[in-house]
């Protein structure tokens, strides 16, 4: 686990928990792409390319040089001065670049992970999908409809692999959960929930607006349509507010938001976000039929339990790469599967889009007042 | 996660789960080693060898194949025809042999992981020990005093590193909890619980004699004295018998104990196991001190949980590698952490030796029907 | 335990779990009250007269005969010939009337438990006040606000004690929360949820319309104002539907309920109920704040947890009055205890008001397609 | 809830809790025997008399008092000056006796609830059984087998209802798992646990020799017998020690105990005690068969759970009375049941002989050092 990590979160025993797999040397080695001359897509090596050295795209980064069988890391690119190249170094990864078309060019790629700021990923999208390379792009994948249907258009056109991060769908309780309803095993879904709370809001100044919407609860979004298969939202109500950073709410600035969905089966969904829950990242979903309830998610660190004097006392997760570090190496598996299989993934340029539909109803309904239409 | 797995536990989530991440490629590269020419120790990567591709062999060389970064898996030795070579394939192994001789004498290689059968075990770390390889030995490291003594000797004089796989010290609830009772935050232990259950005994006519000691419960007996940090065993008793195949108790095979350990600071342990527990793998823990409690282990497999008309539902884990398996992974990064910095493992050899001593004390606690005095 | 809860219930484990505690006899005795003559309000046992005797009533009638200290069930009163002969026959009582009236006017009573149809909780108030008498009514005290408004008054006017049933109030979890809160341990309440699902849905076509906010979600509304306490909605949003039995929509019948509320203290809250969950009875709140979160309800029956070849198993409450027997039995204590005391009780008329407010704004909401300020 | 139990524990959240339902008045009227001339056992209210005004006395008065249907207390008996009488005065009683055998020859009581010390309750049973009273008594029974035959034969010849207080067979969790391993859904009872800690050794020096075994683990002994119904103890093995307060073991005070019990039906059995949990009163129960495995208990005193800083937070249950108190209700409910049907108690005169065996059975084995047989 990498020191970048470490300075955003300071708990002691996440720390001594992570020493024990210190790792000085990191990526396996990503072997020159001539020196699989002759091999195809099914058999070769997948060389992953990076575009974005930030936290998330560190992360990433992280787990395509070690944990996705079959792939590896082949190079970095990131605009921020020495950004790439830091990382590369603790990767052990050879080719950085500063602007992500060199990354695009290089005939080595054969997919891109985008990790950059949300406001640039559609362009990218596009541009990876003319460059011919496989596109796995963290969500939002767009931050408007047009934008959005002109990069599913150009991967579509390109015939590449789009995939986007929606990551709960790779998380373990709630792909179980995702099965049962499919299955029927609740009956027709009435009634859900999706909540994400972050822990801390840092650097408000720096947050666009609409975030809550367009970054944060685009997760609730599609958790919500994945837990309500074959579904599509048809009208939303939104309440938010700046409760947190209060001074923030005239800069555009919402961090407390509760959004109502319903469902053209007739399911009514609850959508929340908060950011700053100060016991740690909260993930949980819920989904209520008329045969049963579904329930996932849950904050406990492990299942370790103290009981003391005080009473009953437990760990709770800080970091969203430790509550969903499986499903975050799954959604990259998955994507190195698709693309040597070709087959749609899990998570689609159109399931993106539908989530933004969402969002972007949200931003209307906030501003007028009123329950919006999809 | 090879097909290797799915031949021995078949049920339906875990598949399907898996199913996302199929890989048919496997290892990343492992280079030659005279490519590293010039590299020392701190700086090249770590080339494994494993001797033994059964299932624990087939988990442990997945492990070191993809997860650990910095090392990789270079060889694989197994005397049953075919079994090296298979798993050489999936993993994408380059070397492979029939005798362990030619993997201890392969001088590419710098650790083994041993998870051949526990009988063989003290010897290959003797021999291994002498071809100046690091060592990690699956448990038990011996199955008598005297071989135990010699193993560690051997690697003594050797200067080699000697790992252990007692894998709960590396799980996470079982690390804190450890680190919980070094720190004093329950005060003076008093009394310990410690149970392995495993899901099903199959075949039970080839397990040796004293396997529920030597093999399962040396687990426990090693997480007690983890559980209690600095005490250790002084007189145990013996309570066992075979439940669930009482056909083959003439033979010698107990399948379900119950052991009590008094330590020399007071505390009373109990250890328990039993070779089948129909509702899946099931390790838990349990240390009561002067000033509180701590609870560990579990057998949910997921933080879904169902309401259904029958009651609330949630699913077990099934395989001590789902259930361990970050454990087991830590435990490899921790080995070549070590290989690489000559530290001392967390489990070692003469830890190994003290859970043995406990061992041997209940064979003849039970032979006598008495407490026998450590 | 009487039979005629067996008859609305009957799931095995709760009658062989109650058939420990058959009683054929029942009321303690209740003298008369001349006998206590000369005996004021602070040393004589409190006589309670109950108006209703259908499945509330029933429990309530029980609660009073049984459990009250210092107090005893007087008389009963309902319309429905032979009701309340039949249960003061199973509670020992003595005094059955059919017109609410005369149990008003019989001079013996100190307190009325109101237990009647919803629609006449108000007048029944009023005529109690009237009548002198200290007046536990169960929820909605009111269906419109004038009548809350009068029924308040009334009992002002008359100097008497008016609680009403929000059982959750007097539920233990749902109790240290409020206090948790009232005394800042989570900081500023931000986000907040409030649910409640009845386990079936009897008789649809009996059920009055506007039913799911005036007599269910009511609940919901004075336990989120609880939760949050000293805030008050200022406005309301609802999403609701007849998912359950949609036959029964154009006669006014939602069976599924969200409504967001917006507090004045900036807290943003959801309040959501169904009315049918296989599952059993299913009441939870969760609260939320700048300094934490508390959460509480749950539906397991025991802590018992079967652990089988099918996974973990536990049993559900079906009964609200299982689910929360303990809260029943603690607000008719609490009104006991000011009867005698004279103290305002904890769950007002005021309370009750203000969450009808909520109530009549859901409706107006839900009928406009609009968020409705209060 | 009277004032006594708050000089024992004051812990604030129970005080709180309880102030909600603060009593000053406490028994339901107890009616002149004569009152009810000519009635027979199966209608007339049964009048309990109680013996020994201590704390437990005091609740299973508060009990008798309240919350039996068709039962009241009559009479309180207790040596200690004064101590009957306050009692009786908060409860409403009428006759007070410091002589049991006062109590014993009154005509007006039908049943006995011995709540004196352990050591004088055999031969309060065989009082009580000669003066025609049916019997509850207080665990243990007795404290060794000649006296325990002795107050069987005594009930049995006087053909009076003899119950004695192993309060988790009434449990709700504890009974449903006995049911279930009745019924056969665990298969065969193959392992066992059972504990009892108590939250504080108070005066050390007051307590009897051997209690750990006669007066706390005689519980568990006996949970241990109905979670594994139709077997019998065979052997017992013993480890004991005194590690709360040391200084008293010379004394033969032993206050951490772990018994191993094997069954008749192979079944291995552990019990364990402590006298000092700081956390609160832990009473648990797991039974593991071939079909699966049912655990029961936990300390946590409600469904309130909390998120904050520190991480999760959940209060204890501190008094026996609290965790227990359904289970204390419900058997003196069965105890009059039994009383006027005849039938014979759940918890019987033979139960408590053969958890009285196993003790004495612990105390020949801690002596002797070596496991005895039974």
């Amino acid at each position: 686990m990498n020191t970048i990590f470490f300075k955003l979160y300071k708990y002691q025993l996440v720390i001594i928990w992570h020493s024990l797999c210190s790792c000085p040397f990191a990526n396996q080695d990503c072997p020159e792409a001539n020196n699989k001359k002759g091999s195809h897509m099914n058999t070769k090596r997948i060389r992953l390319g990076l575009i974005g050295a930030g936290r998330m795209g560190s992360f990433h980064g992280l787990t395509a040089a070690r944990h996705i069988p079959g792939a590896c890391l082949a190079a970095i690119a990131d605009p921020t001065p020495g950004q790439a190249a830091r990382l590369a170094a603790e990767l052990g990864v050879d080719k950085v670049y500063t602007d992500p078309q060199q990354l695009l060019d290089d005939p080595d790629i054969d997919g891109i992970l985008i990790a950059a700021p949300a406001r640039s990923h559609a362009e990218l999208v596009i541009s990876a999908a003319r460059a011919g390379k496989g596109i796995f792009c963290e969500k939002p994948m767009a931050i408007t409809l047009d934008e959005a249907d002109r990069a599913i258009a150009a991967a579509a056109d390109a015939r590449v692999i789009l995939q986007v991060g929606f990551n709960r769908r790779f998380a373990k309780s709630f792909r179980s959960a995702h099965l049962d309803v499919a299955a029927g095993r609740i009956g027709t879904p009435q009634l859900l929930r999706s909540l994400t709370r972050d822990p801390a809001l840092n650097n408000p100044g720096a947050s666009p607006q609409w975030v809550i919407f367009l970054e944060t609860l685009i997760h609730d979004f599609d958790t919500l349509r994945y837990l309500n298969p074959g579904a599509e939202a048809v009208q939303v109500q939104v309440m938010a507010d700046a409760l947190i950073a209060p001074e923030y709410k005239s800069r555009g600035l919402l961090d407390t938001a509760v959004v109502t969905i319903r469902f053209d089966n007739g399911a009514i969904a609850t959508a929340e976000a908060s950011f700053q829950a100060v016991y740690g990242y909260d993930v949980r979903g819920e989904v209520f039929g008329s045969a049963g309830m579904l329930t996932m998610g849950g904050v406990q660190a492990s299942d370790l339990v103290r009981y003391q004097a005080q009473g009953i006392q437990a760990d709770t997760q800080r970091l969203d790469t430790d509550l969903l570090r499986d499903a975050y190496i799954a959604e990259l598996n998955h994507f190195v599967d698709c693309l040597r299989s070709g087959a749609k993934p899990l998570a689609s340029g159109e399931d993106a889009r539908a989530a933004l539909a969402i969002a972007r109803a949200c931003i209307e309904s906030y501003e007028q007042g009123t329950a919006v239409s999809l």
